[in-house]
């Protein structure tokens, strides 16, 4: 499972059981398909069916600029955002490459992309402001416009279908946003929360460490999980954050990418716990602090591919075990129906 | 990667670098896809080119019955590997569910199962013997026998398209055989190579620890791979390994599943080590030993998702990753054609 398994209520334990039963009843030892077992149970009680279904997941890379970025945290310059985004609508990125191949819905959001992109197919236009100001001078975001954000993460969160949804994000020194929250909210020392994220050589990471200390510094008083997305977080985490509560709150699955994408569910988890629990985590990145992150949130990855791409790449790869789980459990014969002897002791 | 890469020629390391650059210019930081840009070098090497193709997999299922099973080494009577031949055929077994969802052929070859199964659309008969003997009492197989075993699997493989192989397998019993392989060819004490297989309590581990330490004393002179293979292995670890040969001397890749195949791809690398080179070794299985055995061979597996279950269940797991490799390759962008900026300091 990813996190323990909170039985909520009677009617979930009665609902877990059956489940458990009919997985330990197919043509398979005990236990032995693993983490799709734990898969499986967990979709399960998320959707509150004994048969859970997946239907037409929503894969969605929220975007956004970073002012911060102007202090150089990041080895590419903060145009690639916008460029990207293009490269996403185009097809070309790894994450198009993927939705396709799994047959993922894929939406851009554009939370905050210092970029003028018109009305196109594919994008949805989630823009309060041309990306945050630089938290190492002053806040992010105003509360304000850190709650507007989530509210359209909800409002862009209503108008998906299907019952999934799968985070993806990009914006040029995000991984700096998600350090500082990392740090702010587990209370781990910067240094513990704060990687080379798109490639940084050793003297950028000094830096980056220095800038977001002072970042951390200036906004000692931002300790509520709402205070500290403004002054420290991003658009497209924030915009994230209100999309995963709303997804939560519908009852659908969330899969988790990597770094970034973990700053908004711990941010919503921060306001809601339940959400935890109807999410997967898709892989642990080669991020420096990402897998520390998900222990300190007690959640164990899916994948660990050694990925650091973002974009939601690594939930698009964890993407079929998702589904396997599901399939085996509908679709696998029991040991009655298929005829096949129980275990030396057990046979009627 | 899975084994380190051995570049073997002049025109492989030229291939290489052209594979590298190509990756080193898609859009995403350099590396930032981990061990998908490893897969990817690889199955360019395999193949022998630029843009590697996945064609048409092949999941075989090899299954036989085995004389030691005889002795209690499994929680599962022996009749359960013919019962669970039928549930691959009829659709019900986990991986016929997985390789349905991943449009992965699926063939029974049955290479010594203690049944008739008569003509079935789906199983390719390569039996020569209904099971092995007992190993704990004599050689499992005569040389003979063991050697004719992997001309069958020589020929199954030639009989089926594509340049891909997907290894699976089904016996009752053959936990122990791959156990008694691992520590004749690794030279590792038996306790370290044994384990609880589908499910022994711990009553079962001990027996089945005491009479696979029979076996081993009693083959003691079995050094040679073939002869190991032979006093201590399965029907159906031979026709593998004759399959896995000549998939190598074809430039097909190879996928490992669990702990089984693993032995089977074993013997076939100490006949040719450049097998090593043509695997993908799929997951680490929860089989205890597997991780150790994987270890001893130098290679690293892509998933871990604590399975146990064989029949090729891992590899049909692991396949979406490993099509992915090739399709980031073949469809992503470069920075140049999607007018991406490099990295800062490297523009232009």
């Amino acid at each position: 499972m990813n996190a323990p398994l909170k039985i909520a209520s009677l009617q979930d334990a009665a609902l877990a059981a059956r489940v458990q039963h009919r997985l330990d009843h197919l043509t398979k030892p005990l236990g032995a398909l693993g983490r799709l077992e734990a898969l499986a149970l967990q979709i399960a009680l998320v959707q509150g069916r004994e048969r859970p279904r997946l239907e037409a997941p929503q894969l969605v890379v929220f975007a956004a600029d970073h002012g911060i970025a102007a202090r150089g945290v990041s080895a590419y310059p903060s145009d690639v955002t916008w460029q990207m985004v293009e490269n996403f609508l185009a097809g070309g990125a790894a994450v198009s490459v993927l939705a396709r191949q799994h047959g993922l819905a894929l939406t851009v959001a554009d939370c905050g992309v210092r970029h003028d992109f018109g009305i196109r197919a594919g994008l949805f236009d989630a823009k309060l402001a041309p990306g945050t100001a630089d938290s190492s001078r002053g806040p992010a975001m105003s509360r304000v416009l850190c709650e507007q954000a989530m509210d359209r993460g909800a409002t862009l969160l209503r108008a998906l279908p299907g019952n999934v949804l799968l985070l993806g994000e990009m914006g040029i020194g995000n991984t700096s946003a998600a350090s500082l929250l990392m740090s702010r909210l587990t209370g781990l020392p910067l240094a513990d929360c704060v990687g080379r994220g798109t490639g940084l050589d050793d003297a950028g990471l000094a830096r980056k460490l220095g800038v977001l200390g002072e970042a951390l510094a200036l906004h000692a008083a931002a300790i509520e999980p709402l205070d500290a997305l403004a002054a420290l977080g991003g658009l497209e985490i924030a915009t994230m954050a209100g999309a995963v509560l709303q997804a939560s709150a519908e009852r659908r699955l969330v899969v988790v990418d990597g770094f970034i994408t973990t700053a908004a569910v711990a941010v919503a988890a921060a306001l809601a716990p339940a959400v935890l629990q109807r999410c997967v985590f898709a892989h642990a990145s080669a991020e420096s602090g990402h897998a520390r992150w998900l222990k300190a949130l007690g959640v164990q990855p899916l994948l660990d591919l050694g990925l650091r791409l973002g974009e939601g790449s690594g939930a698009a790869l964890a993407w079929p075990v998702i589904d396997s789980a599901c399939r085996v459990l509908e679709e696998m014969a029991s040991f009655e129906s298929a005829g096949v002897s129980e275990r030396v002791g057990e046979q009627a």
